[in-house]
């Protein structure tokens, strides 16, 4: 288990007359880092006009207050709040631009690691500005950018005392945001940080912000309540909220007067708050690290697994024991209770890696107390090693290890069941169907597949992050679209899911069509509850393995601990913005060659995007 | 001038039973190539059920019939019109998929120029149909596809009869072709053949058409009527129809049955009317062949122009007049008639290349009868060389030339005129406000500049042409962006203007402002009149030499004849798409340096749109 990370939490001055006393305050305080105007809030300076201009003295204080670690580790600056380069009056303009470029260049000059201003409005007023910070975010080596965002809009408090005024008159502020980022190109500079209203917003408003690259959350000291005992306290509804965010692992700043004995009891709180909604379930425990990390899906059929592959997928604590529990299940319908000790049972195992299934299945028959006898096939010589020490030690003559590419196999008779794990985190993305269309001439007629169905889900999503990663896998020798026509395989966790997931392709096996066909066309819709961005689809499977046994990593029926899959997320090449109520009609396309399969998809509303990876151009699994 | 160029003219046949016949007639009776259909259009093929598909004998004719040449160069493939790639029927749309496929698979085979099949609803109802015609152009070598749009959509027609139903209920057939080639991503290989109706619809909506990618305009026999002579000729109306499309040299297919004595006199008659409406003023003969190409534009300042592109620019026949005229103007102003035997004035021309606005000078100095001494300064040393043999041959000592940078040369004297041709396709994008700052110094307290003032121009264009262009200018080391993040010069011809032209950034001479500032802002608004798809923006220019005296490229004011510019094009990297009514916001800012100026844009409405060029990465025009 990892080590439980102390939460980071910074302290916000609005005034810093001594700033080594400041920095001091803070770090004896156990605060990680402070926030600080750059420049004196009220010094305006003057650009344009040659007598004002030449008015002395420093502009703000000189960078040997503090060493250079100082400011490239602990120190974030705050722009001038009265700063507004988008004002008519065009030398007006000149001085604010000048004042901004100036500091923005100490910022530079120091080294700091990111500068912050707050948003008052939508940037569709302020496009100026956006344009100076996107450049800024730009040119090589810059601090990052917290755009400090009020959770509720301030007029929304003013209009709730004026009855003949909907909330809806408000824009949210999430709006602000949004442009500003879309003018600087979803730039990764640019991040969130999120001013923590008394009020909080409706779930839908709060979920959407998961969505975003949020950086750090402001609390107000006014937010706290103080306990029986006299500490800093957050209500219910401000923990519920933390806990919330707190998979982002965002970080924290104080902001406003220190309203108790000590400045250091907040931090405390605080961090026992970020201890106590750190989860530590078999999931989050595996997925570590891994957070939306962009991996391309493996491709089984066409690479043999490594060791350590198998070694992280036998250890999942539920997807083997679902398993046993189908087979068992099957082998009790395949042989009554009258035939138990006449008849055994041939279990054919397909793709048995280092034995997971071929154990599940002998662990079954015993507890069944049947007879079976298990073929275990597999293509990788590397497992059979494996394979063939366990039957020799352990398994003996109830097993026969059969090396063999399980499509090019001619078996000696046929199988009662025909057991396999060939899904992927979209279900038929590792060919599952091809592989067991396949292998079903071995299965008898009233034969049992295990999985005997499987569904895939798509749900539409929006995440900055996952978009700016996929964006930068831009590969030299691909199609230049190819990294956003190729789907990844991510533990998704800074996302908004836009609606909920919707089944979209199924495969039954054994597969009883006269002419099978895996080629798959199908048209979803999904309802935008509120103004969001499509960003691409998160992609799910369900699979009934027999009967009740099933295993899942759709969100809403997930299998508990199973750790085997994360989900699949097909990116579009160009974000969609989207009002609430809009629909999104995503088309989906499974397409089959004799060597290839592969997705083709595209959105045709709220307005015609074109096709992704037509003729799989840019991404395919090779059969 | 380039010899009249006959029009291409094709002839549709509706079946074809003897196809060499066929052939025969059409390039006997003059037509260049015929539209045929791939496959009988009524005979419906089976592939899903195995009894149907037994079914003997071939799907269509042989190649044989023609030789390779023939099929590579005049016949066009028709799609069965019966096929539905979108049915919800899965057995039914596969039925139709491999129909589909197996004609596509066969104009491969055949090596045919181009396919065609004609709209019948929105592409969003044709999600799968666009699938695979995209997928089917991004193959190598594919045909071109020629979508046949009707030119008003059929429910119009139904619709006049009810008085309770307006046009706008009916959606132009623009949006079905729209939708189609979204999804297809703005492929190079999918053009428009228009069909041209009986009543033409508004000229904003013909407009509109000018902005597509025009194959063809496919002429039903029954648009003609018949003249007093008994042939056949096009309405008033119809033929200032193909007058408005003649520019983009579109082909033309008549289709339907021979109504007149020979169907070679349609041919004659389209012919005739091609060759009328040719345009051969200077604009055009100067510009031919260089339609809708993408050039960068010139940096005189960081390169020498070579000796071509003078007697270019020598040549236009509107300019220099215009800047005689100026000049003159300029002289009578500057010694008035008591004075003209004692003063002599002073005229610097600087950047004088080769001479023509020394020339233009000495011209008007020997109009207005008055004594001048011109100075000649070029820092290009290969255009010294003429100026300084045109000194020794044919000035004398009326002109001094100077080898030397404007920026750089000390002046022994002031001017009382300062000319320059300075200006680039958007005024000031030549860095004429640097250069012409630079040497204001040289002029004296009340001399006078000619140009005395310029004044760029843009507005908002729809160009699927440009855009693909722009979109294959992509090179290997620059920013990704960077194809479209520089602005082109461009004779703009397949384009739809969806606004009036704006003027944005005007700079004076001489600047008399205590602090020259040629930074530059301005946020301009323009309303969609109808559904449209913006594609960037075009740039113009006006400027006023002296007094009455300018010269201009924007349209509404264009100087006739004058050749010397064409318009520039600023890309945006999305397409934006329009409803009528929708507000265009564009930002524009010229921005400099001590090394540098450069353009940034953006779009902020409808929607926000990320900022072209931040700090000048992919474009830049060096001092």
């Amino acid at each position: 288990m990892a080590a439980e990370k102390q939460v980071s939490c910074g302290l916000d001055f609005c005034s810093v007359p001594d700033l080594s006393n400041c920095l001091m305050t803070a770090t004896s305080s156990r605060y990680d880092f402070i926030c600080i105007p750059l420049v004196h809030p009220k010094f305006k300076r003057e650009f344009v006009d040659p007598e004002l201009k030449k008015r002395p003295g420093p502009f703000t204080r000189s960078d040997m207050i503090l060493c250079s670690s100082d400011w490239n580790n602990l120190v974030i600056g705050k722009l001038s709040p009265y700063i507004d380069v988008d004002c008519t009056n065009p030398i007006s303009r000149k001085n604010n631009e000048e004042t901004l470029n100036q500091e923005l260049a100490l910022a530079t000059h120091l080294g700091l690691p990111a500068i912050t201003f707050k948003l008052t409005r939508n940037m569709n007023q302020n496009i100026n500005f956006a344009r100076i910070i996107y450049n800024k975010s730009t040119t090589p080596c810059a601090f990052q950018v917290w755009v400090q965002v009020p959770m509720e809009n301030p007029a929304k408090q003013a209009n709730t005392y004026r009855s003949d005024k909907g909330d809806d008159a408000v824009e949210s502020t999430w709006e602000w945001w949004n442009s500003l980022r879309l003018v600087c190109d979803f730039h990764g500079k640019l991040g969130v940080a999120l001013i923590v209203s008394h009020d909080i917003p409706s779930a839908e408003e709060i979920n959407r912000w998961l969505g975003e690259p949020l950086k750090c959350l402001i609390l107000p000291t006014t937010l706290f309540i103080t306990n029986k005992k006299g500490y800093p306290v957050l209500s219910k509804a401000h923990q519920m909220l933390l806990k919330k965010f707190s998979p982002l692992r965002v970080q924290m700043i104080l902001s406003g007067s220190n309203r108790h004995q000590d400045i250091t009891f907040y931090h405390n709180y605080l961090d026992h708050l970020a201890k106590t909604y750190q989860s530590n379930g078999p999931v989050e425990r595996f997925a570590r690290g891994y957070e939306d990390y962009l991996q391309c899906p493996l491709q089984p059929l066409m690479d043999n697994l490594e060791s350590q592959t198998y070694e992280i997928f036998e250890k999942d604590p539920f997807k083997y024991n679902q398993y046993q529990t189908a087979i068992y299940q099957g082998i009790l319908d395949k042989i009554p209770e009258a035939e138990k000790d006449t008849k055994t049972l041939v279990i054919m195992v397909v793709g048995a890696g280092r034995g997971p299934l071929v154990r599940a299945s002998l662990n079954a028959a015993e507890k069944a107390q049947r007879k079976v006898k298990v073929y275990a096939v597999e293509k990788n010589p590397n497992a059979i090693l494996t394979l063939q020490a366990l039957e020799k030690e352990i398994w003996g003559d109830k097993v026969t290890v059969v090396s063999s590419d399980m499509r090019e196999w001619v078996a000696p008779e046929k199988a009662d069941i025909l057991v396999s794990e060939l899904l992927g985190s979209f279900g038929d993305n590792e060919l599952s169907p091809e592989c067991l269309d396949g292998v079903q001439k071995f299965l008898s007629d009233d034969g049992i597949s295990i999985p005997c169905s499987y569904t895939s889900y798509i749900s539409p999503v929006q995440s900055s992050k996952l978009y700016n990663e996929v964006r930068q896998c831009k590969e030299k020798d691909k199609h230049p679209l190819a990294h956003f026509e190729t789907p990844y395989v991510v533990h998704l966790q800074n996302k908004y899911d836009i609606a909920q997931p919707q089944p979209l392709f199924t495969f039954v096996h054994p597969n009883k069509e006269p002419f099978i066909d895996n080629n798959r066309y199908e048209v979803k819709k999904f309802v935008a509850e509120q103004n969001s961005v499509l960003h691409g689809f998160s992609g799910y499977f369900e699979a009934i393995l027999y009967k009740d046994a099933t295993i899942s990593i759709e969100p809403n029926t997930h299998s508990p601990g199973m750790v085997s899959w994360f989900p699949i997320f097909f990116p579009i090449k160009e974000a969609v913005l989207l009002n609430a109520g809009d629909v999104v009609e995503a088309h989906f396309w499974r397409r089959c060659t004799l060597k290839n399969v592969w997705y083709e998809w595209c959105v045709s509303k709220p307005a015609p995007c074109s096709i992704h990876n037509p003729n799989g151009r840019s991404y395919t699994i090779g059969l």
